[in-house]
């Protein structure tokens, strides 16, 4: 987990764009996928090989270029466009050069995007015993989220919780995730030094405050004491978030009600009409139909809502820019209203599965229109990996199809390529940020991380790397499609080498 | 991935026993769990702290004392017993020490046993494709497992099975498995090599040479001329087996006929006499009902037996030491007649949510009293970890649990502890191995491994370990039982600091 960005960043600042060069690795956007009525879109690896540079000022791709082949290739690139390696300070046309290892089956890779992920919960991270998602939060979660207040100090987040913040945006980093959509907890000071964690480690986040105030479902020792004490807490959050990152160059806020079942009706639609209130409407994020208990909760709670959908809608809080956690027993009036209003869904496998919620019909809300993202749902989810979450996609979607029979169920399969997809390009597009990040097209932000399999078994490069060579093994045969399906069955966080955000490098070495 | 085997045996080899000091934790016999007719039985942690002392010369646990508490009463004890640290070469009371860390979270464990795990389609975990278990049999694994073969020299293994069958040693053990029942290929000098590599490297395991003659579902190129050819090529490999470790002290062979419909009627007889004719019967392993296509497919091709189960049965192959692997779309008439034979089922989670091919029964299966131990099941499953493989068996318990809904779906849920049971003592007796490895009684073969989770996070150990340190983040709070948890649900092979079979060591480096 050791970073040397601040050496690296003081040299790269030097320069005026980053070269790199190797072999990249993405999927294709969702409108580039030819689909038809009767198979789900195919989607197929873009594989290329050569040279691609980036702003040091923006961080976005200024160009690339497929028809560098060689070292030679690279020295002919750099002479035309008159750049000089690590040349003269500040220089417009200073640059540096950054490769990844063919010998080591080295590539890079848009970032991962989190689209659901409970940063405080991550000391929980596997620990939930066999309950289910109700007796589990009363159990586990609440107690540990209310710790992240401080009774001593009320403005000042307690010690633990710069030590559970630094530790998942560590961690997440360290699996590959440039951009996480973050639930905190109740509590302001907590919330905003996991913002001012983030803008310092450089992580593409957004922040949001839990919103809880329902005294019927909320233990008296964890929730706000009003709704109007919750929304001034809310945008007391949000004008911290805005004060460090006026810009939005990293940070976004992101109003948070936990769950309707925790929310007072009149807390849900002054959420709803604080999120409307700016331009553009502030980000929404919240969980949907995650579990049959809660579903009932929800009927119990909100008689007159004609769904836990509608609930949502009518408090203005399914919006373009919402973000709904689960979705697993939606019915189809309820996937119609979340489309018509242009509203996504962060998809947890991990955490449904672990917490024996069910088998998202994740191609049903793609089929009907709806964008679809992978979240870890830390600690539901016991992992903190994106790359987990896609692999877990893949298995729940083959359980489906396993449920469904064969004619039906073929439908239902996720391929590695699809599970990759939505755990990247998916991702941005849920958060709205598809044509900033998720792919290397030009202009788009470098958040990108650079892989590395390892040497093939058995040759010179085989065993090294200092016995930090990750699971998965490559024998030589493997074309880049077998590779990456490789990678995404049995890779971790030892084959993630280096991470940047916005052309930043957060976690690992750049290799020189 | 590098051992110091060598050079720490020789040391031991001059101590008559080594004392084990620190923390050990391990699940409890199946006989001691109370059950009751109405919930499944309740799995509880055993922990304990103290020394435990290991005969050089067999291997076996002679003693151990969980009243010693401290370095002092580590002192007293040896004193008491006369022994010498490092003492005179080869003396009778000469001894050496290995301590577990509790600065990082250490603790000693039972060594997993995989019991279902084709060795040769090592080198394609991970590639399956979207694929279902009868193409993916055609498309990925006959022509791997054909590569076993050497056209050149059919009497000496090629290369490329030195590197894979290194290769999947290496990895199991890394994994902590001390045990494995191996499909091998229907090659008899590959599966040799195999035998040779798994007693060299010092891995407990059963070798199967794979049967399969039926022209009519096995590909010309890839397999054997007829039963008779099959049966004789089997023997060969017993022969081999059995002259490289005429005591059994490591190796058994293991009867393999691949699955009923690759098999002629007149192989799976002569297999089931060939098991039957030495005393004790020869293991058998294969697989069951695993698939529906494959369900039908034995009805098409046996249409005179009443089941899948039958066609077993009645060439005599469902023995008290037959592993079944799968076993998940069984008939109660079907489990009555494995139960009645005492055959046992290596329940593979990994691999069938990764073909799809459904959610296993474990729960009914252990209450009617069916032995079930663990298989990672590679290439079907793309990990090679038992630990893996728990992981799995959790998250397919509960999604059954989630399917049969709350009553009824309580009971089909697995726990950490149970599943780490079954990763350990239940699948040593899948084995028949229970009286020699899976828990820590006395005279038990010490085949272990040292875990370690890490120092606690912000804590002086917390990010030491030489970078190497796993992704379970410990925080202080935790007791073993969360502990536990934790590495179930994150841990991998970085966790696993040290392995021994029949005490000695096989992987890592002993901490001295």
């Amino acid at each position: 987990m050791a970073t040397d960005s601040n050496s690296t960043n003081s040299l790269k600042s030097k320069c005026s764009r980053t070269i790199y060069y190797g072999t990249f690795l993405q999927l294709p956007r969702a409108a580039d996928i030819p689909a038809t009525p009767t198979s789900p879109p195919k989607y197929r690896l873009i594989v290329n090989h050569g040279a691609l540079w980036v702003s040091t000022a923006d961080g976005r791709i200024e160009g690339f270029d497929w028809e560098v082949e060689d070292e030679r290739g690279l020295h002919d690139l750099i002479e035309r466009h008159g750049w000089t390696v690590d040349g003269e300070e500040g220089s417009e046309q200073s640059m540096r050069i950054v490769r990844s290892r063919d010998d080591r089956n080295g590539f890079f890779f848009p970032g991962f995007v989190d689209t659901h992920i409970h940063a405080s919960q991550y000391p929980n991270s596997g620990i939930f015993g066999s309950s289910t998602l109700l007796d589990w939060l009363e159990t586990y979660t609440f107690p540990m989220e209310s710790s992240f207040g401080n009774k001593d100090n009320p403005n000042v987040a307690p010690p633990s919780a710069h030590t559970a913040y630094n530790r998942v945006v560590s961690r997440t980093l360290s699996h590959g995730t440039t951009c996480a959509a973050y639930f905190a907890t109740i509590h302001v000071p907590a919330t905003n030094l996991l913002a001012d964690i983030c803008h310092a480690r450089g992580q593409r986040a957004l922040i949001g405050r839990v919103c809880m105030d329902n005294p019927k479902t909320c233990p008296a020792y964890y929730r706000d004491e009003s709704n109007a004490q919750s929304l001034a807490a809310t945008q007391a959050s949000i004008a911290h978030i805005r004060s460090i990152d006026p810009h939005a160059r990293l940070l976004h806020p992101i109003i948070t009600p936990r769950f309707a079942p925790s929310c007072t009706p009149a807390l849900l639609s002054a959420l709803g009409a604080l999120a409307a209130s700016t331009t553009p409407p502030t980000h929404i994020q919240t969980h949907i139909s995650e579990n049959k208990a809660e579903i009932d909760l929800v009927r119990s709670t909100f008689p007159d809502a004609a769904s836990y959908a509608d609930v949502y809608d009518k408090a203005g809080l399914l919006t373009a820019r919402t973000v709904l956690a689960h979705a697993i027993h939606l019915t189809p009036a309820e996937r119609d209203t979340i489309r018509a209003r242009g509203a996504s869904v962060a998809h947890c496998p991990v955490s449904n599965s672990a917490l024996g919620s069910g088998l998202c019909p994740v191609r049903t809300l793609l089929d009907e229109g709806i964008s679809v993202g992978l979240g870890t749902d830390v600690s539901g989810g016991y992992s903190s990996s994106v790359l987990e979450a896609a692999r877990q996609a893949c298995l729940v979607s083959r359980l489906r199809a396993f449920r469904d029979g064969n004619a039906a169920g073929e439908r239902e399969k996720l391929s590695v390529e699809e599970a990759l997809y939505l755990a990247t390009r998916g991702g941005a597009k849920v958060l709205r940020m598809e044509g900033d990040i998720g792919g290397f097209e030009e202009g788009m932000l470098w958040d990108a991380q650079m892989i590395e399999l390892g040497g093939v078994v058995g040759g010179e490069e085989g065993d090294g790397d200092g016995g930090n060579r990750g699971s998965v093994d490559v024998f030589g045969w493997e074309n880049w499609e077998e590779k990456v399906a490789k990678w995404m069955w049995n890779g971790d966080d030892r084959n993630v080498k280096a991470v940047w955000v916005g052309g930043r490098l957060v976690h690992g070495k750049i290799p020189l």
